[in-house]
């Protein structure tokens, strides 16, 4: 370990795929060496819930587990849920050093960040000035082996808290379905251009009526594009995008502020 | 009406609001000139739902009214879920020469665009190639008077269509809550940054166990710039903000991408 910080951390944790995911296992064990974890997870599968927020119902807190150094709460509500009701109600004095996200079954490349509950937690932390990190593993089974991450995870939260990153922006960490030793390097890149198609199947139930189960396949809109996530995944790389939260495309702002009505 | 464009538009309105919304009603007035509009709106309030989308339950899609020029269909899904199935099942040839999105009864800037499901509608708009225009009204009120939003909204979509606007952003549109006569103009504007604090309050249900119902109060982290969305809204104007879906940090990007590990 390397870092410069000598004080012990105080380290949220959340994920999309449920408080019993491995994925959020394997990410709790990478974060233990840095100081004291709390996590705040969906009782159940929530994702692609993107940044929704639970309205109309309550929600419920659940404890799971309590040890000195590692307290686990499920929650009823959605990953941002997760997040807002940990600075609420579970982290000493609203406050986390770290936050990290994940780590999730399956990539959050490219148009895939508009619907990833992982990534809108990540968000949520920004919104708490908490230096943020999502990760996720390109691999959707429940049983993926997630051993590479924490060991590229590591390296990752190291460099943030060492180089104080994360005022405004979090950083989208996607991890190919490798060993670690055929892992060929780290990459900073942007998000790809991309779209999900044809998305709801059409079936009928007993009774005669309609219903329709949410489908779709991704297309990447820039397969020859080299500075991609989609590109370096697909090459074997590790993908580091930094996200911000201010939506406003300033290109776009300068040509049509010339309007005129 | 100022439409160089003189062949008839296929035009797809949704909201988060629900099916029944005034503000729905409103934009449908708006959009009826310019030609055949196809509505697909969630059966009830999906507010805050942000770009979720339904995966693991199948949604519905029920028939609402049908005359030659309106078609309006209620999804049991979220608002992303009606966009996508609107082009998967109800446009004709999968297709819309203008998307719009609202009118939200409240006010979409600032950090509310990420968990608004007004504007991830809107995003999906993009992402099928759709110019496309959010729109919402400073006033929560179920009864909002939604009058002059629709002579403002009328201006904009012409624009829209006159110069070809959006192919990789959309259009969000907030309009104060103010006669027409007393709105003092139209400006294009960044995101203000802000965030919303304070959120989980805690109660006690009649068998003792603790719940939680979200609550939060908007903190505008620059409440003396002039050039955001938040500013120009409090002095009543209409505030046009262009939105990007590549959320990639650009800035950020260059900085990081010197870390060695």
């Amino acid at each position: 370990m390397s870092l410069k910080f000598e004080r012990k951390l105080q380290i949220f944790v959340t994920n999309d795929d449920g408080v019993n995911a491995k994925g959020l296992a394997a990410l709790i064990e990478m974060v233990q060496p840095y100081g004291d974890v709390y996590v705040v997870a969906p009782t159940h599968v929530n994702s692609g819930m993107s940044q929704a927020v639970t309205i109309n119902v309550p929600v419920r807190l659940i404890k799971v587990k309590q040890t000195e150094n590692l307290k686990i709460y499920a929650c009823t509500g959605t990953p941002t849920d997760c997040v807002k009701i940990a600075y609420s109600h579970v982290l000493p004095n609203k406050h986390a050093d770290l936050m990290v996200s994940g780590i999730n079954h399956g990539s959050n490349s490219s148009a895939s960040v508009l619907y990833s509950g992982t990534l809108a937690a990540t968000t949520e932390g920004i919104m708490y000035h908490t230096p943020s990190i999502g990760f996720s593993l390109c691999d959707y089974s429940t049983n993926a082996d997630f051993s590479a991450c924490i060991q590229v995870g590591q390296k990752i939260i190291e460099k943030v808290l060492n180089e104080n990153f994360g005022i405004d922006s979090f950083l989208n960490v996607n991890i190919p379905k490798l060993p670690l030793s055929e892992i060929k390097g780290i990459q900073f890149c942007r998000q790809a251009k991309g779209v999900w198609r044809e998305e709801f199947e059409k079936r009928t139930d007993p009774q005669g009526m309609d219903y329709y189960w949410l489908t779709g396949e991704y297309v990447n809109e820039e397969p020859d594009a080299i500075d991609t996530d989609e590109s370096w995944l697909a090459q074997g790389y590790v993908t580091i995008v930094p996200q911000m939260l201010d939506m406003t495309n300033y290109a776009e702002l300068e040509k049509i502020k010339n309007w005129k009505f």
